[in-house]
């Protein structure tokens, strides 16, 4: 298993127009991009620091597993992303092989178009953990 | 406010015993230090990818703040830190201007002997945050 670095943060908020003002008055970051994932049944928007993308989750519907997480734990850290430099689909046989659950059997397009997958954090120390690749890399 | 990057992501567990396997095994990332903080009743494992560090941080004491997180919201991402460009004192005036709630309104030593400041998850959209620097910068 290959890790770069840290792809990325997401975090949920019940108003990205209430997060958005805080991100960048406050913390001095810029909103680069906002971007609907119909099929995560969020909006998102996007900001950078050094190597690593914020990316604050809004859910659109009470259906979305973001919803879900914001009635049961409140809004906060919902998922870590780690950018994979061998393949996002090697990455999932490997730790498979080693006991991790996996919520996505193989690769899918994420936001901003990366190779994505989620593992299940029950055996993930909790911590739902996202892998992702550039389809160029 | 000049953040240059995610210094580290504190990451709440119940024992380390149990978690540093994982992230070695599974995750391939490299346990470079264990620390006790004792002001803050844990014990705290070190990883690095990229920029970015993970601190695991096992309660020492059912007292401790991450106990407590545990106890409330199960094991996960307890906070967010960034790293501070133009020194932490700075920064705090800056953020409290702000409309920012600080927990230490000066900074104070932390783990591998940053100066750091935590920002209260109340006015920060609910993710607990800390600032930090290196003293020699």
């Amino acid at each position: 298993m290959n890790l770069t670095h840290i792809e990325h943060l997401g975090i949920a908020v019940k108003s990205l127009d209430t997060a958005i003002p805080y991100y960048e008055n406050v913390l001095g970051l810029k909103c680069y991009a906002i971007e609907e994932v119909a099929d995560q049944k969020v909006k998102t928007a996007f900001f950078k620091i050094g190597q690593t993308k914020i990316e604050l989750l809004e859910p659109t519907s009470p259906e979305s597993a973001v919803a879900k997480f914001i009635e049961k734990k409140g809004e906060g850290i919902h998922h870590l992303a780690f950018a994979v430099g061998d393949g996002v689909a090697n990455a999932l046989a490997e730790v498979e092989a080693k006991g991790v659950q996996l919520i996505d059997k193989a690769p899918r397009k994420g936001a901003e178009g990366l190779n994505i997958a989620f593992l299940h954090p029950k055996t993930t120390c909790s911590v739902l953990t996202e892998l992702c690749e550039h389809p160029q890399e």
